[in-house]
């Protein structure tokens, strides 16, 4: 009999060129693919992941679904899984789901985290996992600039090419900036993004933080639809999709939302 | 004319050998040596570093000093030698000392962080800094355990073979396990510590927090100095040498304290 197996996946994107399979270089999905075709002792499993990530960036809850026909239960799947992958892939939990459950066409949303270092210096821990800013930043400037995206616009200027959306209207459900220590980090709750969207989100607040865009930065390209009011795409390392929501998880994300850290109480 | 520099480091140990130059892997030590070779446009530079981490051990505070004839501002050495540097190693900080400053000999203490992802699954992205045990942990038995160490001990059963001390006596000054949502943290300030010792007490109090080794555990071997009351010898990429204390730093120490996680507010 069939089953659809659903996983939430970790990994540190460094060394891969993203959650999606390609030609010439490792990623994330086909990592996952193989070994689970190496615990299913056939081919290889075709998975479908919720968000395609770019080269670099992180997840701390990515969501994937495969059909198998094995009689491994639901839950064991993440603790076989891990034995099989390398350590910057972790499965952290894994569920059977109703056959028309979709990793992709069934999520509400996404939380990302965006973390830069604001201290004269990089960090050589938490740099794998963020952006370096030397220049001291206005949180508050960054918080108040980053409330213009709330709500549904047309975001079209806020995508890189490259993108393959038709549509460019997506609702934002909570935006902050937040400070701990030399910690800056850029929360965002939305229920769908464009191509690149976060990190040229990010990229503007890290120049209005500087003074060197106004406020308003955001609200203006929101209304012109021109990507050159805005700022610099930001590093793709300093971005961790932190989890994909499916409908009924809204609370979820309000309590990542909640948190100031990207490695804080309840996130590891 | 000579001056003396020191420098307070960070790096992330994964790829390194440990702090001190091996013949045939790469070390931290080495890594700096040579980029102040080529910012001093002379040979090699010897420094001294105050603290021999071991492979696979990171650091926020490490500190070394050297002698320089070059005419750069203390405070420029960071700033110059992390454009030299490989982005996991970084100079936090960089300073003109009394001539007579030791970065080794100065020392008043140290303050060490050990930390362990207490979760079914291994962190993908803060596994990289951590020891991992799915076992619940009862964090408040293994702070009162940790207790015991407090104080001026013979610690003779806590050290691994290699170490070249002869005197077996340190003082802790303090030490707290505290959980963080599925981090547990171990720090410890201590005035010296022998080889391996901060990663025999934290192995040690993994196996109380499982009730698989007595609550006095520590105790005990302070008394039997006998190795085999202890737990295994807990893995190095859990620890992180958070800072290296010179006369005087005693509020740096309490301040590192308080913190509950590796990487929070104030330790980036």
């Amino acid at each position: 009999m069939t089953r659809r197996i659903a996983l939430r996946i970790a990994y540190d994107g460094t060394n891969y060129a993203g959650w999606q399979n390609q030609d010439n270089a490792l990623a994330v999905q086909q990592v996952v693919e193989e070994a689970l075709a190496k615990l299913s002792g056939g081919g290889r499993v075709p998975i479908v992941g919720a968000s395609r990530t770019d080269a670099g960036v992180h997840a701390m809850g990515q969501v994937a679904h495969f059909d198998t026909e094995t009689r491994i239960p639901g839950e064991k799947f993440s603790f076989a899984l891990n034995t099989l992958l390398p350590p910057d892939v972790r499965i952290q939990q894994s569920w059977e789901t109703a056959p028309d459950f979709h990793a992709r066409f069934s999520t509400a949303g996404k939380v990302y985290a965006y973390t830069i270092v604001n201290a004269p210096h990089a960090s050589a821990m938490l740099g794998r996992y963020s952006a370096h800013c030397p220049v001291p930043l206005d949180v508050d400037r960054m918080n108040t600039a980053a409330q213009d995206i709330v709500g549904a616009h047309d975001f079209s200027a806020f995508m890189a090419s490259g993108g393959t959306s038709k549509t460019f209207v997506r609702e934002m459900k909570a935006a902050q900036v937040s400070r701990a220590g030399e910690q800056v980090c850029f929360m965002v709750w939305g229920t769908g993004f464009l191509y690149n969207m976060v990190r040229i989100i990010a990229g503007t607040l890290m120049l209005v933080g500087q003074n060197k865009l106004p406020q308003d930065a955001l609200a203006r390209a929101i209304r012109t639809h021109d990507r050159l009011d805005l700022g610099f795409t930001a590093p793709a390392q300093g971005l961790t999709l932190m989890r994909v929501l499916y409908p009924g998880q809204e609370e979820t994300a309000r309590r990542i939302l909640r948190q100031k850290l990207l490695f804080n109480a309840e996130n590891a």
